[in-house]
């Protein structure tokens, strides 16, 4: 790799769910006009997902595009996860970045080295559950009447946005060189499975509110900006709490066995 | 017409001889998302023309769209007109403004009511004849292995600026009220009419150069920044020219009529 590729940010455009073939194709015409290359798509239908891999004319962004079952498996490499919403249907629990603003705030992550920025189905946009890998949700200054963009568009807009910000590798470099180490997506991940088995294990976790004390937790674990360092000892910490709570388990399994056996 | 309506600009997006039916609606689609209402489309093909307007779910825009067989038709009443370009293949006699500074250049041209933004055909783009009506050219800032945007992502894009620049009627005002009363591309046009015209009667141009020397003398019009009042004084000293010069062709030709008598 080059090394002014490493002062620059590697991003990602990752499609949930899509479900027009020629949306996808237009998503990838608009990452080319703007040097984006990497292009995931989330459990596309089938057919879809073959009618969008055989476009005539296809742009080298096309030939390259993976498909992947989940989510977690498009961003888990992932050190800066971008959502993008209409923003007007839900009531988020974090701040939008208007899109105009995204460059100033990018300026605040620059040690990030490689970065997704999400796109929902047409029908539906992001679900709670995918905005809550996100660092950070973007809307497009769209107007009230007329709020929902195209998706081709949308992602012409956004590619365009970042252009202007100085972050795509096409650019003069701008940004300075990484100063930690973020977690990938895919460490944090392991983390939050962990301390979910874990809270479990306790009971802290009551059947009515689990779920958003989960996506709460998740988005905790983001906002924390943990290195990989820090992701490694925090899972070895939670390992031995397992570990540990497995071992009362057994003993009090063993304790009322005795005590029925007596 | 509202107070706060005066103080903004209205912008309108001419489609020149575009082929894709989809490319149009794509077009008002991100006018509309961007609170932009009055499309024109230059000399469609018919059956193109005749599809976009029966789209399914039309937004609003298309249902105002207006065909007109000329682009002076479409521009005579704008005082300001922006062209878009992939900028790469001609040699423009005019500097190319990147479309992320389009706002600090139309700060400087902030008493205009009135503004077109022009997108050529899918092909070819917008004609050097096009281009000489326009007062700036903006390139968007695409990778030079792929340079060609789709036309509605194209639109999207430069839309999105317009709205990041805040000269959109939907946005909060920034701007202050008009200082001058600029003249309508009609009037230059009337005005570039009787210039010709005048020119050709004294031999001025010449066959050769004839073409290019026009085109030079209506950017000339252009940047001259005239005002209504200028134009129609112009127009009126132009026209007293004409009548004289038409004079002493009627003198010269009575006077070689009454040798040949002799």
């Amino acid at each position: 790799m080059p090394a002014m590729k490493t002062l620059k940010t590697d991003w990602r455009v990752v499609l949930v769910r899509p479900r027009n073939p020629l949306n996808i194709g237009a998503a990838a015409r608009a990452m080319a006009n703007f040097g984006i290359r990497d292009l995931v798509v989330v459990s596309p239908y089938e057919p879809t997902w073959q009618e969008f891999r055989s476009a005539v004319g296809a742009v080298e962004v096309v030939k390259l595009a993976r498909a992947v079952p989940s989510l977690i498996e498009a961003i888990g490499d992932a050190t800066l996860v971008i959502g993008t919403t209409a923003g007007r249907r839900r009531n988020l629990d974090r701040g939008l970045i208007p899109l105009p603003e995204l460059a100033a705030w990018l300026k605040k992550h620059e040690s990030h080295s490689r970065a997704s920025i999400l796109f929902g189905s047409e029908k539906t946009g992001l679900s709670n559950e995918a905005l809550s890998y996100c660092h950070g949700l973007v809307q497009i200054p769209t107007v009230a009447d007329c709020p929902s963009m195209n998706l081709g568009q949308a992602v012409a807009v956004c590619a365009y946005e970042l252009e202007r910000a100085g972050v795509l590798p096409s650019n003069p470099p701008r940004w300075t060189v990484h100063r930690s180490d973020p977690a990938r997506l895919q460490s944090l991940e392991h983390l939050y499975e962990r301390i979910t088995r874990v809270l479990d294990e306790v009971a802290f976790l009551r059947p009515r509110s689990r779920k958003a004390m989960l996506i709460k937790i998740r988005r905790l674990l983001l906002d924390l900006g943990l290195t990989n360092n820090d992701a490694r000892i925090l899972g070895a910490v939670l390992a031995q709490v397992e570990w540990k709570l497995s071992q009362k388990r057994k003993e009090e399994v063993s304790k009322q066995n005795s005590k029925v056996e007596s």
